[in-house]
C-alpha cells in the first residue's frame, strides 16, 4: 500500500467516489473525509464497503491532515487554491498533496508558491464526472477506464510513481502532461462544449415558446445540453482559471459557426454535405470500440 | 384497424421501426416496404414479429402504392418532396399520405401543390430518432412516449382522426401544430443543437492536437457531440428546407456566445455565476421525472 493515511477534502461526486474506490482497494488504509457542511458529513458517516466503514475519520476542519501522507483536494478550483494556503502550515513532511481540479495552470502555480519544501504536489485531473453532483451520486468504479492526467513538477518524480500506482489501482489510466497543454486541450474537449451546452439550454428553454417547446425536446437536445445541469460553482471556477484558453476555443467556434451560417444562408448544398460528412466521420470514430491503444 | 394497407417508403431507422410497430399492433395489416437499395430489401425480408413477417411485400418501385390506403414517406426531406410528385399519379382515391420529415413547411407546400384532389396529406414529425441510422438499428417501441407532430391542412380532419389513432396505437403522442410554428421550434430544439454539435466535433476532433485529444474526451464531450454522427444527407435536407429559421436560431446563439465570451474575458464571476445557474436550473427541469402533463 503506497499510502497509509489519505485525507480527502471535499466529499462531492469525485471525492466520495475516490473514497469508495480507495476503501475497496485498500481495506487497511486510514481515510479521513473533510467537508464543510454537516449534512455532507452525516451522509458520509454510514458509507461502508463489505461491512467496513469507508471513512475512518470525518471532520469539518483542515487540521487533521497533519497526520496524512496523501491529501486529495476535491473541491472547486478556486477553493483548492485557497485550501492549499490553509494547508501549508499543517502538512506533514513527506506528504504528497494532489487535487482533482479541471484546470491545472492556476493550481500548479499556487502549489509552487505556497507549499513548504518537503511537501510534494502533483496536479491531477481525472477525466470522469457527470452533470450529477454531490456525494449522493458517488460510486465505486467512477474512474474506471478514465484518463487521469498528472502534472508532475520536477522533483516530484518519486511521488508521481506512488500516485500512479494508486491511480492504476482504482482502474484509471495515469497520463503525464504539462499544465499548459492540459489547459489548452480541455478548453476544447470540455470547457467549450460546456459553454455551448449552457448557451443552448438558456436560449431554448427560456424561449418565448415556453411550454410549447417541451414536447419537441428529444434525445438530441437532451444529450447536447446534459452537462448544462452541472454544478455552477465548479464551472465558474473552471472558466475563471482558464480564461485565455476558453476564449481562444470560443473564438474558433464563433468562426466555425459563421462558416456554417454562410453555408445555410446561401443554400450551399455541397458545402453543407462536406461539413456534415466531416462531422459524421470524425464523431463516428469515437463510437468505434477499442479504437484507442490499450 | 384504421388502415388496411400501409406502404412505407424508405426503410431506415424511422421507416423500419414504424413497420415493426405496425406489425406488432396490426397483425392483419398489409404492409408494403419500398426501398431503392437491394441490400435494404434483402435485410428487410427476414424481419418478423411473433413468427409473422413484418413486410407483406417488398419492392424497389413506387408503383404498388396504387393499392395502399396509407402511404408513409420515411426518406430525407428533399426526397420526400420528389417522391410526392412521383406518387401523385398512382395514389388511390381516398388514400392518406404522410411522412416523417423533420421540417414541415416545404413538405406541406409540395403536397398542396402536387397531390390530386381526393388524396389527403398530413405532415408528420415524430420526435424520435438517433445518431444511429439505417434499418439495422430499427426497433419496435422507438416512438413510445415521443411527441408525434401533425400538420393538418383544412379538409384533412377526418384523416387526422384516423392517423391519430394509429399514432396513439404505437405509443406516440399526437400533437397538432401549424408548419410555421413547428419549423420555428425545431430550429431551436433540434437544428441549432445539431449545428453546434457538428461544429464542435469538427473543431476538436480535427484539431492540431490530433491523437493527444482522445484521452481527454469524456462523457460531456461524447454527449454534447453525439448527434454529429447522424446521417449527413438527412441533415443537409433539413438545413436547406429550414434555412431562415435555422439562421435566426444560429444568430441568437452567436449573440449568446458573445455574451459568454465577454463574461469570461472580463473575469466577471457574478455574471458567470448567473449564466451557469440559469443553465443549471433550466436544464435540470428536463431531468425531473413526470414533469410534463400526462
Amino acid at each position: 500500500m503506497a499510502f497509509r493515511h489519505c485525507n480527502i477534502i471535499g466529499l462531492g461526486l469525485l471525492g466520495g467516489s475516490l473514497a469508495l474506490d480507495l476503501r475497496q482497494q485498500y481495506p487497511e488504509m486510514t481515510i479521513t473525509g473533510t467537508a464543510r457542511r454537516s449534512a455532507t458529513l452525516e451522509a458520509a458517516a454510514p458509507l461502508a464497503i463489505d461491512g467496513r466503514p469507508v471513512f475512518t475519520h470525518l471532520t469539518s476542519e483542515l487540521a487533521p491532515t497533519r497526520d496524512a501522507d496523501l491529501v486529495v483536494l476535491c473541491t472547486p478550483v478556486q477553493t483548492i487554491i485557497e485550501q492549499l494556503g490553509q494547508l501549508a502550515p499543517v502538512l506533514a513532511l513527506g506528504a504528497l498533496v494532489t487535487d482533482v481540479g479541471s484546470t491545472k495552470r492556476a493550481i500548479m502555480n499556487a502549489a509552487a508558491t505556497v507549499l513548504p519544501p518537503g511537501v510534494a504536489f502533483i496536479g491531477s485531473h481525472p477525466m470522469a464526472g457527470s452533470d450529477r453532483a454531490g456525494l449522493s451520486h458517488a460510486r465505486a468504479g467512477l474512474y474506471r477506464g478514465a484518463t487521469w492526467a498528472l502534472c508532475i513538477p520536477s522533483g516530484a518524480e518519486e511521488a508521481a510513481v506512488r500516485l500512479s500506482v494508486l491511480v492504476d489501482a482504482i482502474g484509471a489510466r495515469p497520463l503525464a502532461i504539462d499544465p499548459e497543454t492540459h489547459d489548452d486541450i480541455v478548453a476544447m474537449t470540455s470547457h467549450l462544449p460546456h459553454v455551448a451546452a449552457c448557451a443552448i439550454a438558456n436560449l431554448v428553454l427560456g424561449s418565448v415558446y415556453d411550454e410549447l417547446v417541451l414536447p419537441f425536446i428529444a434525445g438530441g437536445f437532451r444529450d447536447t445540453t446534459r452537462i448544462a445541469a452541472a454544478d455552477p460553482t465548479m464551472w465558474r471556477d473552471i472558466m475563471l482559471t482558464n480564461r485565455d484558453r476558453v476564449i481562444a476555443a470560443l473564438d474558433t467556434l464563433l468562426t466555425a459557426l459563421s462558416h456554417w451560417r454562410t453555408a445555410i444562408a446561401t443554400g450551399d448544398g455541397p458545402l453543407l454535405d462536406a461539413l456534415l460528412a466531416t462531422a459524421h466521420d470524425r464523431r463516428e470514430r469515437l463510437n468505434a470500440p477499442c479504437r484507442e491503444k490499450a
